[in-house]
């Protein structure tokens, strides 16, 4: 097959890891048949830098033409403080969510076997495993809702967020879960704030209604405030963990950092007809930019992400992730996940690593 | 001295350890030459059972007349699924916060040296110290915005939350943290998604205003996902912790966990003028309710912090906290607490003990 890529390298680390993920990509092909283009397109703080915005004209409309989407990293300090949207990183990122309709964000966070040391949870609970994937809502709620700021009378200035959620969003989201959930472990938890929100007890009410749809699926609410307990007392209880687009930000980031390495957590942000987006859940780490010292694992596994999701070929992916397990087993780490004393090796080394245990 | 106090006794266990903290604060007030008299005040699910409704007319007033409010544990599931708000028992609890103005919640997160090893993280985590202090905003934000629910066109039915923030809400929970942070290790990290909502982005302009006042305490801003992070990577690098309200529900939580001790750990929500309002963060165990069983450090910790914070007697609150912890140290354990194996004691036994250590 021939699939065409949108590669969007970004800022930092980003080219540097897009770079090495590419080169995975094209061992695949050679190795299973299938060939690809690559399209450059630029956006976030190097998007600044060049044209003046984070997210050019035309932006959306390339990676619509493309199979997939894969993105580095976008952003960094440099680029923080503007007050101009048009100026901020995080612009991009979110437009380029709502362009492309990519409501479903999964963020596995699996403890991976040669790594289990690095989890910092103690070694009974990391030893029971992790393994969950996390399904957040990306393109609305509190993040779409309209932002105002005004002058009181007697409290001074005032600013609001709007968290909206309708039953078409709900549904979408909710379905992904429960069809995600059917091939691992057959288990839901459903994360909101019925207690409180108005947004949730929808959330809560559509979720309760698929879940008799999936009967064959197990169904749990979990209130947002005992999930973020329950995701550091025993991560192990959770497979698809679905939640709106606030509730997913926190704590998909706090999954992430249980299992101990960011560096290696792949994403993807899909819709139902435009192109997926992948990307590595970690940042664009300038102080190690250009340094041959990221990590391109998190990167190399989003692309396995983008076979299995995107192109519907699981032993592509397959083949990724184990070419990956089968380099750390041996023990070969990239600084961030090296442990004090072991001997590191850089980012090009790692890409080539698995490369040839293709 | 002479305080009044109100009595909250709630659902659940919420009895038993509002039962043994009376007896250790009258303990103290013999010890100390202080006198109580309480007032009980019937709110919550046996509220609901009793009169129709999870808050009484007249609970804020009768709070109102009184030195400070004691309160054990609020809801169980056997009130959790009533369409009716008054039916349920967390609208008392967000109605009395809103009533009695008790707009900054202090939930210390602290690891007790003798418990050290409930702590989730692995050892060398948990040896370098956790003790910090969430401040949550407790009156603001979407917790009492408006909500609505209604019909949509094309999306089926929407339900929408409004988050609002007025800077004179945003400036006396920031003073609350700084002035604590004069009191402790002098660090204030304010959290937010300045990236995101126009709350945060007023949040975060008003801290940094008050960091230039207070500068002789350190400051820094950390988003809201990187703190869900951090706390689990190193719960140790934090002093005070400032944050919205739904924020600071899900942190707080989560900083809990990490200590692995919530029987243990304690609260006050207080405002500018009305009565405090002391209570153990656990919830009301209806399991156990009624067996001997419950822990009543948490609470009896809670009495503590309202001699310090309604009160102004720091001897005493340091005298309860060292009860506890000799008790601790001795190695008396409840069942909550207790290492498989160990011997435990009940609720009546753990608050006879601290109070001979008085
Ligand atoms: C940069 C920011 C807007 C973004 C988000 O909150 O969605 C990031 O934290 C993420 O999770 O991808
Ligand atoms: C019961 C609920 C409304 C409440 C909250 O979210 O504030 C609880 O979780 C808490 O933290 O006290």
């Amino acid at each position: 097959m021939n699939f065409k890529i949108a590669l969007i390298r970004g800022d930092g680390i980003g080219p540097e890891v897009v770079g090495e993920a590419v080169k995975v990509m094209e061992a695949v092909g050679k190795k299973f048949g299938h060939s690809f283009s690559f399209e450059d397109v630029l956006m976030g703080g190097c998007a600044i830098d060049a044209v003046g915005k984070s997210y050019p004209e035309g932006t959306a409309e390339k990676c619509k033409a493309c199979d997939a989407v894969l993105l580095g990293a976008v952003g960094g300090p440099k680029w923080g403080h503007a007050s101009d949207p048009e100026k901020r990183p995080e612009t991009a990122l979110l437009s380029i969510r709502k362009d492309l309709g990519l409501y479903a964000n999964l963020r596995p966070a699996a403890l991976r076997p040669a790594l289990a040391d690095a989890c910092p949870l103690k070694k009974e609970t990391a030893e029971k495993g992790i393994d969950l994937m996390m399904v957040r809502e990306l393109t609305g709620g509190i993040y779409f809702g309209k932002r105002e700021r005004y002058q009181t009378e007697d409290r001074g200035e005032e600013a609001s967020d709007r968290m909206a959620y309708s039953q078409m969003e709900i549904e979408r989201i909710g379905r992904r879960a429960f069809e995600l959930a059917r091939l691992r472990r057959h288990k839901v938890s459903s994360v909101d704030k019925a207690n409180v929100l108005e947004t949730s007890r929808l959330w809560r009410s559509i979720m309760h209604r698929l879940s008799e749809e999936y009967s064959d699926v197990e169904y749990e609410d979990v209130l947002v405030d005992n999930a973020a307990m329950q995701l550091v007392k025993d991560p192990s209880q959770f497979d698809v963990v679905v939640t709106e687009n606030m509730f997913g930000d926190i704590l998909s980031d706090e999954a992430s950092m249980v299992t101990g390495s960011i560096g290696l957590l792949p994403s993807a942000s899909i819709g139902d007809t435009a192109p997926g987006l992948y990307e590595p859940i970690h940042g664009s780490a300038p102080d190690i930019a250009g340094q041959d010292k990221a990590n391109p694992i998190a990167t190399i596994l989003s692309v396995g992400m983008m076979f299995r999701y995107s192109f519907h070929l699981p032993h592509e992916a397959d083949a990724i992730e184990q070419a990956v397990d089968a380099v750390l087993a041996e023990g070969w780490r990239t600084q961030d996940i090296a442990k004090s004393g072991e001997q590191t090796i850089g980012t090009v080394q790692m890409g080539e690593l698995i490369r040839r245990k293709l």
